[in-house]
């Protein structure tokens, strides 16, 4: 078993893994075509989508890094119901405000329920008859579960579904301050988020939309293919963020100050005025984005309709302040592939990647020695999908390999057959190496090693 | 970070577990009950429960161990979503059969969806448009997914819940012989999963119900509590499950053959005459029990219909024989703790237990060495919940910390503290030893030793 929980190796020949060497005629998105084209999904039915194996890792992989994350600053995981009653979305005065994205149900009794979009008023309850006083706050409470929205069109495969994996977070506190530290801690953890999920995610102000609320930060990953036009400064790309302690506001405040001041807008409040003003034109980017993020303080418009007061500490109640806080999951799949890809396939950053090692054995003959590495790899905890089928021609199983976009592919027969060696190529580079069977591991290694330089400094 | 991606320690004061003291009036069962006052759940509303903090991490534990076990027989782990089209349920004739418990909903272009109950169809589309020929047999998938049925009369809290966690998995075969050869490697699988989760499931041939078929097993947990009486062999509670090879098809149909000979029938199939013929009065056992697994073997009842059709070895076009099988993991969390609880509350088996050990402090004076002990445990990878809480009686942490159930409490200060040594206390056995600071992790280290021996030899 590996770290994740996930097999460690698998072979092609029982993996359930349908490739399609055509390019499917509906799917206009690049990263729905790869996911289909490289068996991760398969549409269900309109907006709904199976996750095949390959997919599922690379998702349970994005859910281990935003869950460790979300952990590091204190967060507490707990699991609402997908289905929710309709009562406290009427007390909220949200049940009629969402329209038709929400996906609205009668029970057996005839009851109202409704599978939830979001989970403010689920969640708001739950706090409102559990704690009763300032002692017992701050509280962060976040869960990672399926929400439904009913989009009028929905495509671009798992970019834009129905039903999607999401995580949400909520804060709350005493006051104001409080609630704000807790929006900048959040702020903080989701660049480390992103920056270990291998994609740049800039912050940007936004509007609070359906949510509301008095503040609010999207996080929008670049990619050429995305589908709103973003313009920012260059030096947002070159920050790194500093891994401060959990309970240093004064830090995380002055951090978030640094990232917020620094130009980065959409199209809908971008100001070309503005823009030449504060950053240099050497330093002047445009280019596309996808929202994977959203952050937002909204003190107590959601503890005041339902009723969620704390004792503060000078005696009196006060309404609790709150935030909300949400990553993307099953979109980011989709998002990452946007972000890093090439026209022979997905190029996986090497922290979601379903697999860290694609083994291909080539000839019969190098049959003992392909299992004997494979074999080598499992042992070492290097999770592989060991090619071994040999009735498939060797210019497939390449192209096969590109598409797939594992990090490190490994050759044995074919060219490196004469050698006595194994042929070591760096998907994303193209770099190729030949080395002997009993330096695969060291080499491997070394490599990693030179890959894992923290990146909070 | 532990194994199971949960954080390693927590302190009391700052996590987020509401127990209670009373017990709550409206609970019958003591599972429920007993995971109302110690803060596992709260309901949000009629069969939907929020999972809070402490009970999503068992929760997580049994996911974990189910998955590893699915993983070990070769079984591939993909998802499905929860919403499903009504259109294949039309297709295997079973959306109207399934009456009320199924949940029907109409999205807002008035087609008709369905929150699946189960996914005997969704697999099957799956699979009929994906694998073509014998070669790529046999499969085995599953996932683990939230289902709803819709209960007339949903109560006893996540043990009849209409939202609930299931794992279902599901086998396709070439030919009759190769799908029951596919259900025992999963019966056998099964009997695996639950030795590790610390409970007795004893399987019990059973009626084939809504899903339909020839065959079908129910593996039933042993309480007291439990809804069905139950009628068994004792010898079935000693038996021990050797780990067989993946592919010895052999050894698993006699394994079966032998778990299934002996005497085991729920009241319904209950016959007292054969009873006495087949067991010896000193091994009958009269007692009651939970369903928490079924595994159905059904051959073609839904590859007919909805046309999974694959090319057999002698070229003939098959329809493939299917077999499914579910583990309620939701359930199992009552379940677990209805076989495994006393007067004074639960008593988690170790795999399943949220924290491995409880820490009291009862003395500020002693608070240095309790935070001393408390790194200690985290860094040696010792799942902590840490009552670090000073403005609480010693009488109130002791009794909240017996309702909690885990397996070790250290408690610092209190009678040990003029010993100078830390007192260590079993959960179970309730037997105490005084221990130096400096021996608790190795004596905790023996003790976990002793306890691993494997159950699998």
């Amino acid at each position: 078993m590996s770290p994740y929980e996930l097999k460690t190796g698998v072979r092609r020949s029982s993996y359930f893994l349908p490739t399609l060497r055509e390019t499917p005629a509906d799917a206009t998105l690049v990263s729905h075509r790869l996911m289909l084209r490289g068996g991760l999904i398969r549409q269900a039915s309109a907006g709904l989508y199976n996750w095949l194996p390959l997919g599922f890792r690379v998702l349970k992989k994005i859910e281990r890094i935003v869950r460790q994350e979300q952990d590091r600053i204190g967060a507490h995981e707990c699991l609402m119901p997908t289905i929710q009653s309709a009562d406290l979305w009427r007390q909220s005065g949200r049940y009629e405000d969402y329209g038709k994205e929400m996906l609205r149900i009668t029970d057996r009794h005839d009851r109202a329920l409704l599978y939830g979009p979001t989970n403010e008023e689920a969640i708001t309850s739950i706090f409102a008859e559990t704690i009763k006083t300032y002692k017992e706050l701050p509280q962060l409470l976040y869960h990672i579960q399926w929400k439904f929205r009913d989009e009028v069109r929905p495509r671009f495969g798992v970019m834009r579904a129905r039903e999607f994996y999401m995580k949400d977070a909520y804060s709350f506190d005493c006051d104001k301050q409080g609630g704000i530290d807790s929006y900048n801690s959040m702020f903080i953890s989701y660049l480390r988020t992103f920056q270990r999920l291998g994609v740049q995610a800039i912050p940007m102000r936004a509007d609070t939309g359906p949510i509301g609320g008095e503040s609010s930060h999207e996080f929008v990953i670049i990619a050429e293919t995305g589908e709103s036009t973003i313009y920012l400064d260059s030096s947002l790309l070159d920050m790194r963020w500093a891994l401060a302690a959990q309970d240093d506001r004064k830090k995380y405040r002055e951090m978030v100050s640094r990232a917020t001041s620094l130009y980065a807008a959409t199209s809908d409040e971008h100001t070309p005025l503005q823009f030449d003003k504060q950053v240099p034109r050497s330093r002047q980017i445009k280019t596309h984005g996808i929202e994977v993020g959203h952050v937002f303080f909204f003190g107590d418009k959601y503890s005041k309709p339902l009723d969620a007061k704390i004792k503060a500490a000078s005696g009196e109640e006060v309404f609790v302040q709150m935030g909300s806080y949400g990553i993307g999951i099953s979109r980011l799949v989709a998002a990452i592939i946007e972000s890093s890809h090439d026209d022979r396939g997905i190029v996986w950053p090497k922290s979601v990647a379903p697999f860290k090692v694609g083994l291909i054995c080539l000839d019969t003959g190098k049959y003992k020695v392909s299992e004997e590495l494979y074999a080598l790899l499992c042992n070492n905890g290097f999770e592989t999908l060991y090619d071994d089928r040999f009735d498939v021609r060797a210019g497939v199983k390449f192209a096969e390999m590109d598409l797939l976009g594992l990090p490190i592919q490994l050759i044995v027969g074919g060219k490196s057959a004469t050698s006595g060696s194994i042929e070591f190529k760096e998907r994303k580079s193209d770099e190729r190496h030949f080395v002997p069977l009993e330096q695969v591991i060291p080499f491997i290694r070394k490599q990693s090693t030179a890959d894992s330089v923290t990146i909070f400094d």
